[in-house]
């Protein structure tokens, strides 16, 4: 029997899209530059059931398989290659479990961050990675891509928290990895390598996290700098300081601009680069932290700098923050950089971006988790303009040689995907690269999973972008 | 050349540790009841080159190779098997770097625990993972067996400290993973693959850690209770009401005993069970948990409990509970047990443990870093008691499957090493079982490193513990 016909058989036709116009929406995620390739299938999956069954069948047909949360991803780590299946887990929203007494939550894929952290928050805990994409994306993708946030300054990223996963593996079958427990080294750490494997090692079926208790109230200080520069010494001065904020986040004046235009909230009047900063410390040790932080802005020559006692117009600047990434896709395609370098590299990396803007002349808008020297760089072109697409490219390709000099990473949590395969390639040594494909080879023997994301395959080797696929 | 003979050229003599007695202190670990073999040679390495010129030749002899650092392993994770070379990192104590913007230290592997602690600490700065073994254990140790200890309750475990690795694959290569900066995607997590692999995957020759500021002073809570039992619902009431002490410790009547007749502290008079918590939440906050903390000793029964107001009598506590293991040694062979069972399970599982005790009419005293669940009952037999041995062994077994009843794990920091090998296989499925071995097969081709550790060989497979080794 063709596949197709198969899983029609399987799961159901209601669990199918075969419409090539449905299925085209599920072929790429938010990497506007980013190639795809036209799926033979999307399925979207109910159950670990199902998702074992779309592996066993593209197993037997030797069918690329493509998994994806909810498509919010910005690297094209879930972008469809030709003849694959796209497997979505989006359908998959059970709340399993939530325990207070362990302080973990048993969840399916598809549960959106924000719908974990409130069921969380009614049983008075807290799941701290928070995604800028936090109200849209999944668990799952979360999962997949390590994905980050603006509270990970201070209390670390998606793999932090995971404690266990079911997982359907590149041979079809279905194994838990972890464990319930606060702590266990019963083995290899497989469950925290199939985090931020970005589907090339396994569908993730089912999730449990850690949770923590729910944590004492904010303070926020914001600072308002002429520079990206004095904002990134202001980024420095807060690390030599030994403060660890709750969030440090950098938003820039085009980001600004374009949140005003579209939302009309009146900030980038006064402001060249705003600062954000927060801390959850309790009692006085809170007040001594945001007075000290305010102290840092000051130092680093914040052209104002204050306290806000107002929780509205602090969440409203946070508010902001979280809305840079759309507002500027209003303009344009965008080509999204998420570089992270040490902390004292990050007024260096600011002005190298800065210059490389002015060198390709390019509009390069710069949001950023700057307490952690996570930076997003995006670089925006003008809808059909060839020339500054190229420009655009060579922009990009500078940003990672600089990151890579001052001794950061390609990718601080979007993930590799496809657009940093060349810059994973630039980081990771040959020998470390020759692990990667071990490890791949090892767990999908038949590199049906997520063929051509994170790294090529070698020559020879059977994992290809283009397996011989079933016509079906 | 032989292989002893190369490496006397290659590495030169004072390396080499060739008189068969003192070869005899660096086969085994301090897991007393663990088989070990005799080596074929010891090497203490001073540099990178030299574990590369070990790993190297080994390779090209096929002779296997066993790393261990301090050699305070407590699961037989760094004996000798039968004509190997045992590879002592002990000498390798350089700390390279510790970064207080960064906040990171790099250190060799030697490094003992304590030392890079005081290191940070003369920088304003913490390493939190502090085994009962800190002032012996280095950290390539730690790294190895993915070491916890008492403030990993509320800090977490070495892997959520370690940033990057230098390391020694199966293969010969000489590769970095991970990183420096605070986030990053990019690729597999190859190097927390390698935190808790117990030198089976490779051998580690520089660590990157993760330092946090130094942090408040902490207050101490102690209550005495009538019971194993009664503690244990102490500590799950500690869980129950949301509290996240810096370190929640029990110690029962036996390891009381056993300190007092060693050191003469005068602590077993009048508890039966000492349960000692502590809170480093700064400022007021600090004084409300350790008011909370007492509140849920009182509920749960406790004889007596109170806060410490005395910093030496504070001290003195904790500073038994590390003694206690030390201090059983001195009654007999201790064969240690360390599982982690989830927190509502903890009186239940204390419980088990008096009932083992009694059935296998063995002694079993316990210490347990008890808030994370995390459970140490230490089963010690008069030597030479051969029948005792065997009941010795019974009640152990029964531990593990209790254990595993109540959804909890079979080693939570010690590791698998020798002692559970049985445990781990009936922890795990066959399938993730089969997962370890490809990446084993993937990692250590030539299964070299630390053969017959964590798991034994598959049918067919090369990673045996016996390879045709080289008579050199």
């Amino acid at each position: 029997m063709m596949l197709v016909d198969e899983l029609r058989v399987a799961l159901g036709a209601e669990r199918l899209i075969e419409d090539p116009d449905v299925q085209a929406s599920y072929a790429h995620d938010e990497a506007e530059w980013a190639p795809a390739g036209r799926p033979l299938l999307v399925v979207r999956a109910r159950t670990t059931e199902d998702v074992r069954a779309v592996v066993q069948a593209c197993l037997r047909h030797r069918v690329p398989l493509v998994p994806r949360g909810a498509g919010t991803g910005l690297s094209g780590g879930a972008n469809a290659v030709d003849g694959c299946v796209v497997l979505s887990t989006e359908q998959m929203t059970d709340v399993v479990e939530i325990n207070p007494v362990e302080r973990l939550a048993v969840v399916q894929p598809g549960v959106v961050n924000d719908h974990l952290r409130a069921a969380a928050a009614q049983q008075g805990l807290w799941y701290p990675p928070d995604p800028a994409s936090a109200p849209w994306s999944t668990i799952g993708g979360n999962v997949a891509t390590n994905a980050g946030g603006l509270c990970c300054v201070k209390y670390g990223v998606t793999r932090d928290y995971v404690l266990a996963l079911e997982v359907v593996t590149g041979t079809g079958e279905l194994v838990r990895l972890g464990r319930r427990t606060a702590k266990g080294v019963a083995g290899y750490d497989l469950a925290g390598l199939i985090v931020g494997s970005e589907g090339t090692l396994g569908v993730v079926t089912e999730i449990t996290v850690r949770l923590r208790p729910a944590r004492a109230p904010e303070h926020t200080v914001a600072g308002y700098f002429g520079s990206l520069v004095a904002a990134g010494e202001a980024v420095r001065a807060v690390g030599e300081a030994g403060l660890v904020p709750s969030a440090l986040e950098l938003v820039d004046r085009h980001c600004l601009r374009a949140v005003d235009d579209w939302k009309n909230m009146g900030l980038s009047a006064d402001a060249d680069v705003i600062l954000l900063g927060r801390t959850d410390a309790p009692g006085p040790a809170g007040e001594e932290e945001a007075a000290a932080m305010l102290a840092c802005f000051e130092q680093a020559g914040a052209t104002w700098a204050a306290r806000s006692t107002d929780q509205e117009e602090a969440d409203a600047l946070f508010a902001a923050r979280r809305l840079a990434y759309p507002a500027l896709e209003r303009l344009g395609p965008v080509l999204t950089e998420d570089v992270c370098v040490p902390r004292a590299a990050v007024p260096e990396m600011l002005g190298r971006i800065e210059a490389t803007a002015r060198r390709h002349d390019v509009l390069i808008a710069n949001v950023a988790h700057a307490g952690d020297g996570n930076l997003h760089p995006l670089i925006i072109t003008p809808a059909g303009d060839d020339a500054a697409r190229r420009r655009a490219q060579g922009a990009f390709e500078q940003i990672i040689a600089d990151a890579l000099e001052l001794g950061g990473t390609v990718t601080g949590e979007h993930g590799v995907g496809l657009l940093k395969r060349g810059g994973l390639a630039q980081e990771l040594a040959p020998a470390v690269q020759a692990m990667h494909r071990a490890v791949k080879q090892a767990l999908d023997p038949a590199g049906i999973l997520n063929p051509g994301k994170v790294f090529t395959a070698a020559a020879g080797s059977r994992q290809t972008g283009s397996l011989p696929t079933d016509p079906a």
